[in-house]
């Protein structure tokens, strides 16, 4: 598969003449051929039109006929080779191992997404049969169900170069709820977005669907990203990236005549909680698995451990020194992006120079756009005073902060923004002091977990990867596992209607052989008459 | 039970010093006593506060309790006796039956939630176990349920002074499902809202709950509901009212440091389309009871019907002489307020002397704030050619659009802003028609009715009162019937924890005995070892 620097639009290759830009060797800085063409404004228009005319046929295809898609979208990918791998690696700088990982990640989605698909739970199918003889009015029939609420907008994320991305998990619920998507391609990896784009053209074409289900559109500058979340005909945004990004498109998509939903995935520290009884007992390990954590693909994830709050004494202290041993023989790795790079830069020099921060350690220097760890350290009364220490520095740095005691370990935490993760390292001994925590994680964050990192986010039905403001847009939903389908539909009621315009889902004798809660009880088909 | 005009602030009885209003006779324009003082900044200041300590005890009361809570708020509005109707009477000139009608209903809107919580598929409870095995990593054990969102603000609806007001929808869903909650107060019927307010505040008592669970603000302006809105502590807001006041607390609730969500539902024209099958078989019927649904409640319904479409022939002049007669006999009703009166002539005027718009029928006179029903005819160009015309007129006024051919009438459905309900009728022969014209009420509206009418909203399983914007401000959600619980809910997911730290919903051994997701699939008990 050549790449051509293209914006797909339906079954069209079409070169942007909206300007151009290259992808860049991430680690070398050097320019990558070919030349991608900036999408123009009927570039956008074409493929709006091509979604919107496409979505009334897409959504109410079988859910199998869904779930082959994204099933064959899968196969695509796969079929694509090495040739995505590499040049993955040159765009990204991240490691072999790392994407072909991650490229199993995205495939995994698209089945899971599948399987919702044949599982039919998600369509939420009701029924409150008809009363005619209820007094004193009888009771009318009515029938809910899930439909796709749009075409919808996907905007790639540069950490995730495959599973946030073309083929990402956004892109994969939205497709699984019935809704058309086009993307926006992430400018830091315009080749594998072209590569992976295809994969889902020739799926779309493998399927025989309409040619609108999909495009992918480069953008020079922003205001394709722009002017997409603006279009009226896109019901909803799917982003993962910065939190300026996200509130920009949050504030583009509330100026609309029709307010749509964003999801925005965007900015999260993930606090680490090291109660007592752990870090007496283990803090080395707990260290080591730190640093592991912290550099995990420089540092550049959405749930990196960037705060550690924990009470200050001998056993924090050692602590400190085995995390400053295992980071200052942390290899240095490149960075996604030298944007990327030159704020992560800026960040750490931030705090090194802050007055109530210590520095504790730096990992090795490496290449012009490697990424130097770096740990520090500061009290609880400066982390409060100071709210610029409660930001994201994106990147393999993170900041202890050294509490009188639990509660004012607590206090920290309740001052927190929302998070998508928080994890608590805990013995037996601390239980009272962690059930004493819950309440505030459980209203800090979208996850909680012991013993253990955010970094790692399993793909499955009880995954939540969202949380409060600002770590997304909307807390009511988690971008990954298959609960990521619920953001692209909406119920409709239908009163009285005739059997044969029922929807399938729906009909008597349940065609489809849902699960259907009837007068507000889940029915497995055991009532034959509904 | 004696109204003292005071706002009820967890389990006091505050005199509201922010100024004093009155409510006022509907009927006769006289004012009521007592005086109602505003409440002020730190009176709100004081609600919130004690919402914030109620909430972590709230949330996590058994659902068993919250049950009997809700039963008991609906015991207690029922044992206030006749001087609640009586009082309300006064305050909206509603009617005694409607009125009667709608405290059961909202009775049983609170017994419908307390069901919700018995049955227990609100948690969505899932595992994800652990697959310690897993090549190449394995695989952490992952739970998830939803917990409830925070403190909820709910703006009293003027329309629906018992069933969209304190006691209302929006509150019993965020009640049950762990929220708790600050009402504004309508200033249209504060003595109502008062004696609601006290039987839930009554309720709080027996019940042993936290007092801050419910709080009731008296506002002579708008001050407080703004400053309600833009609290850090409040975290969604149910409002039920003019498309003007819904958007304006969306641009507060945006605006916050930390958006929130706003379930707003605003405006609707309720689109009924006569299909010629049905129009000429029983055109006179339908007539009847469209004037019928017309005039309910002075037309002051939601889901009132304000527009009708219709291919233009000689069932269709037939259909418009007979629903002329019916309404130019029906009885004026006495509307909510005075203001609302003066809308609904202003907006009566402005269709009566628009140049394309042929006035067909008025209701009887009656007093001074009576409603006089109101039927226009235009043609589908005039109505394409000035947005205007789409606008709703809150009261029983109806426009019908005359349509060359189905597919005219076909674009002036897709030409429509975003519905609550849009309805058909249909005889055998249209149903051809009908499907054809699906798909567009689908994307239009969030209730489709086959020969019925939008006014009279079951509160069941399978209803949706909601749909896209300025229907309402989230199409995903829906204010009447059991899903709007899911509004005040979030999802978190719980990674290894030890199984004591576990909520109760997602120990082993199922100990609250849901049906809970394990790897994807429902489990309704059978499976002992999880």
């Amino acid at each position: 598969m050549t790449i051509t620097g293209q914006s797909l639009i339906g079954a069209m290759s079409v070169r942007g003449t909206h300007g151009a830009f290259h992808g860049i060797n991430a680690r070398t800085g050097e320019t990558l051929e070919p030349a991608f063409g900036g999408a123009t404004q009927s570039d956008l228009e074409r493929a709006s039109a091509l979604a919107e005319a496409a979505f009334d046929t897409f959504r109410e295809t079988p859910p199998e006929t869904r779930a082959v898609f994204l099933e064959t979208i899968g196969e695509q990918i796969m079929s694509i080779g090495d040739a995505l791998i590499e040049r993955c690696m040159a765009e990204t700088g991240l490691p072999r191992a790392r994407l072909e990982g991650e490229r199993a990640r995205t495939v995994g989605q698209l089945r899971l997404f599948a399987g919702v698909l044949r599982n039919g739970d998600f369509v939420d199918a009701r029924i409150d049969p008809a009363q005619p003889d209820r007094k004193p009015m009888p009771r009318v029939d009515l029938r809910l169900r899930n439909v796709a609420i749009g075409p919808v907008a996907v905007f790639g994320a540069s950490n995730f170069p495959l599973a946030f991305s073309v083929a990402g998990g956004d892109t994969a619920s939205a497709l699984a709820a019935g809704c058309p998507v086009i993307v926006k391609a992430h400018g830091a990896h315009p080749g594998t977005s072209e590569l992976v784009g295809r994969a889902i053209q020739q799926a779309v074409r493998q399927c025989a669907l309409p040619e609108g289900v999909f495009s992918l559109l480069f953008d020079s500058g922003l205001s394709i990203g722009q002017a997409l979340v603006a279009d009226a005909r896109i019901k909803a945004v799917g982003f993962t990236g910065s939190r300026a990004g996200g509130v920009a498109l949050m504030k583009i998509a509330n100026a609309r005549e029709e307010p749509v939903p964003v999801y925005a995935e965007m900015s999260s520290i993930n606090p680490v909680v090291l109660l007592p009884g752990a870090l007496g007992a283990r803090g080395t390990a707990i260290a080591q698995q730190f640093a592991a954590s912290l550099t995990l693909g420089a540092g550049q994830f959405c749930t990196n451990p960037g705060l550690v709050l924990a009470v200050d004494d001998e056993s924090l202290r050692a602590f400190e020194r085995a995390a400053g041993v295992a980071l200052a023989s942390a290899g240095a790795s490149t960075m996604l992006t030298p944007g990327i790079h030159a704020n992560y830069v800026k960040g750490v020099e931030r705090l090194a120079e802050h007055a109530d921060v210590e520095q504790l350690a730096r990992g090795q220097a490496g290449g012009p756009f490697d990424a130097q760890a770096a740990l520090f350290a500061t009290t609880a009364q400066a982390f409060s005073a100071d709210s610029a220490l409660r930001e994201e520095v994106f990147g393999p740095a993170s900041l202890i902060v050294r509490c009188r005691d639990l509660d004012e370990l607590h206090g920290m935490l309740k001052s927190l923004e929302g998070q998508l993760t928080v994890a608590v390292h805990l013995d037996h001994d601390d239980r009272a002091a962690c059930r004493a925590l819950l309440p505030t994680l459980e209203r800090k964050a979208g996850r909680i977990l012991a013993n253990g990192f955010g970094t790692g986010v399993e793909v499955g039905h009880a995954m939540v990867h969202g949380g409060p403001f600002p770590a997304t847009s909307d807390t009511r939903t988690t971008s990954v596992g298959s609960r990521a389908i619920e953001r692209f539909l909406r119920p409709v009621s239908y009163q009285d209607l005739p059997d044969e315009l029922l929807p399938q889902e729906l009909r008597d004798g349940n065609p489809l052989v849902l699960a259907r809660r009837i007068d507000g009880v889940m029915n497995r088909g055991e009532n034959k008459n509904i």
